[in-house]
């Protein structure tokens, strides 16, 4: 091994620094930064690169994706296909129908919906007309479009990409473009029978995905505020302190209490009372206890969530979930527009990975929120112009996050996946057969066979056999001079070699006969 | 009728005059205007109106996606479902795997792709960071996904939406956000083979669209090109020449001379040797004649093109669709990036519609354009810093036109459409069954049966009918005290009025055989 070899063999991003032919120094320099730099900086030196030129002088091409997007090449859309599917399986088996809205609305439209995340927003340049901006999220075009159409009944999914200029972390399926799967239902109804089917919906598809062991956590907007009001917050604090609340699954108590204190103003005392319920979480059994509560019970708001709370638990025993579901009173959620029931569902490692993990590392790994949602009952009212309210739930499927953990699972299995679903290659070993390839081809397209030429005029028969084994088409239809004499083609089964003649009348049907159960 | 009612009624718009609430002065000066002004008034009015606010003093927001783009409501989706499922099937039955790019590009992506429609081209802001536009077409992501992951050989389908902010003419299906169907072939493979297939899909999808008569119209790049030299066309005039030869299905000859002439500086008889041209069409009679044509076969781009244009004839009959193609050399197309054979597929009304439309207007109808495409093998090599190339072709399906078309259709037919697939409603005639039917219905959920309740505690019987009359559900499975004791459930057939007793422990396998074969 050379020098250059055993220095980039050190480094993390190895790969890389071969594919960047990259000379030695720079190799030595990426080397001596912590390994979570050298990607960004070897980002950058491509960049620079890229802009200086190639050697023959043409200016080279940046050629890449937008920062924090990605293509999706075959393979992932096969498995973006497969999650697809049991997602708007679910959907559809509660009774959903599907909607679609633009991908920019008018800048106007998402204005005061989002608080301090309203920067993430991408705003289209303004080319003389209406100023538009990419949509941050599917729930506010869906409330502008029950608004619109004066739609007050609506059980609906939508399935999109949605926009954020946020830090990507893409290993983590963090991206600036990301797909949404929506489900919620519009309509006044009563309370906690469409919040506790969105819950239902969230634990069939999170089972259903197959991902590992995952955590429901419930809270309420109004057992939040009403805790808030008993524990001395001032009205006014109520967002900013639920905004530090909501940090507590990624930061100790005694860090967000110092946010509380120190950032945002608030008495210690203060602070050490709502320390006392944000640590708490537990089934029906705590609802009870809080419900007991000396100053919670006297608090008309936490009431009345606490009481649908119960509510809740009840349904979802019924529905056969319960068991997953923490009601949690750290749960806070960032967005601005929720006014009741709140969710969100984590993948929780078993026990086995979590020992092995604290093993190979000194903490456990967060694996973060696939699906979120809750009660916004006031969002559709911000766009009527007479303030009309239609009481809304939905439920929020992050996908990329899921992708990733299916992909490296792939990757991990060395399990083939199949990108196209040809069942059949019409081939030759003979020259001047392109016509009849051709012919028998168009044949078995007409039936509803999915079958594929090679584009050569006199392909190799070894070439067209390679092509099956690659692509994973189980057969080939051989013609030959004599086959087409005797009026049969050659079927050769590509796994098992085995090689029948069959009557060119019948081919369709032992096509069918042999693709079908696949 | 009142006076504002007389006057309206003399608009074309009359509907929206109403519904815009407009005065009596303002009516009377918009019914002064030619029709095709007012609706374009209108809107600017309403807009003004919205920003003025209304008269409670609350500013009034403008409830509107942007201009040129659309929702889909569940039925449209129920359409396009349909749509693309046609068009998919027929992507996969030759073997296509699928792809999927960012909805934006970096904007130098783009830049030098489409000639004059680059001013179509929607940029985002400037928020810091990358330069970036939303894609204009597929093909020039799919030609950069090439470039960039080194790849010379992919048959891939890709449907997505794409953006121009072109002037909309939304009843005939043209829209600033559109969806495109693109199947490409890219590779080095024998002349014509590929390009047949991609006129074999364009004649599959329309046919099973079942849109009516359509004609597929083909030329090449290199004939345009040879005739252009033959005819004494400066070089460089192809393609503003081009352009011009493109403009013969929407104006007269003469018009368009007049463009070559008085525009473009064409000496006259040169115009007039390209019209001799132009106006011919035909099948490979005409191929053979132009073979023989004393100034184009002595041109040796033009005979390149010829000869594969025979090639393409005879690769179409064997697969059984050359009726329907007809080699007309004055197709041209827009884009630059051709370089060979080129298409484009129109509905043409049958003879009987077009004696019925004769009858009532005084001009035919323009159906317009529903698929196109053809070959371009140098856009991937304008990527590559190597400038090595990868020869393509490809057709992109135009959707948005159909989708007019099949809704138009719909709603002339009266026929309902389902934009729920649930199966059964489970539902109750008693109080206090809500427990009862949550319990059910998350059974029928758990063998995957598609399922509904009501989100009332205590719904009328009536109720619960008359939702399954508007969405279609076939089935109610209905709960009673009585029908608890006895271990059945009553199965109502929503069509018939038929109910029968089923044994709980049978009722999915009943549901099952009364909806699969629907």
């Amino acid at each position: 091994m050379n020098k250059f070899g055993t220095i980039a063999a050190k480094c993390w991003p190895r790969f890389f620094c071969y594919r960047a032919g990259l000379s030695d120094v720079v190799v030595r320099m990426l080397c001596s930064l912590p390994n979570e730099q050298i990607a960004e900086e070897l980002a950058k030196l491509m960049e620079l690169k890229a802009q200086l030129g190639t050697n023959d002088g043409k200016p080279q091409f940046l050629l890449k994706t937008p920062k924090g997007t990605r293509d999706y090449n075959p393979k992932q859309m096969a498995i973006r296909e497969k999650v697809f599917n049991i997602i708007t399986d679910s959907f559809k088996r509660h009774g959903a129908e599907t909607i679609d809205t633009p991908v920019f609305e008018l800048k106007e439209t998402l204005t005061g919906k989002y608080g301090e995340d309203s920067k993430l927003i991408y705003d289209l340049k303004d080319q003389g007309g209406e100023l538009l901006s990419l949509r941050y999220d599917l729930t506010v075009p869906f409330a502008r479009y029950l608004a619109m159409n004066k739609i007050t009944n609506i059980k609906r999914y939508h399935i999109a990409k949605v926009y954020r200029r946020d830090n990507p972390a893409m290993t983590r399926g963090r991206y600036r473009e990301f797909y949404q799967c929506d489900f919620d239902i519009a309509g006044q109804y009563d309370p906690m029978i469409p919040d506790a089917e969105c819950l239902k919906i969230v634990h069939e598809i999170l089972s259903e995905l197959k991902l590992g062991e995952f955590q429901i956590k419930v809270n309420d907007r109004r057992v939040l505020d009403g805790m808030f009001e008993v524990c001395g917050v001032p009205a006014d604090k109520f967002r900013t302190i639920c905004s530090a609340v909501d940090k507590m699954d990624k930061m100790p108590w005694e860090e967000v209490k110092n946010e509380m204190v120190a950032e945002k103003g608030l008495a210690p005392e203060t602070a050490d009372k709502i320390g006392e319920y944000v640590q708490l979480h537990g089934g029906s059994e705590l609802i009870d206890r809080l419900v007991q509560d000396a100053k919670l019970s006297q608090n008309k708001v936490a009431m009345e969530g606490l009481n649908d709370m119960k509510q809740l638990f009840e349904y979802l025993t019924l529905f056969g979930v319960a068991e997953k579901v923490l009601f949690d009173l750290s749960l806070a959620r960032g967005l601005d527009y929720y006014t009741g029931v709140i969710y969100e569902a984590v993948l929780t490692p078993s026990q086995a990975d979590i020992q092995t993990q604290q093993n190979e590392h000194s903490e456990p790994v967060n694996v973060g929120s696939v699906a979120a949602g809750g009660r916004y009952d006031g969002l559709v009212g911000m766009f009527d112009p007479k303030n009309r309210k239609v009481p809304c739930v939905g439920v929020s499927i992050g996908i990329e996050r899921i992708f990733s953990i299916m992909e490296q699972r792939l990757e991990a299995s060395d399990q083939k996946i199949r990108t196209t679903e040809t069942q059949v290659l019409v081939a030759t070993a003979q020259k001047k057969l392109l016509e009849e390839r051709m012919k028998l081809v168009a044949e078995l397209w007409k039936s509803g066979i999915k079958a594929e030429i090679s584009y050569k005029q006199n392909p190799k028969l070894l070439n067209q056999l390679q092509y099956c084994e690659e692509t994973g088409i189980p057969l080939v239809a051989i013609i030959g001079e004599q086959e087409l004499k005797d009026g049969v083609i050659k079927l050769r089964v590509v796994a098992t070699r085995e090689e029948i003649n069959v009557e060119r009348v019948n081919l369709v049907e032992e096509i069918m006969k042999r693709t079908c159960q696949s």
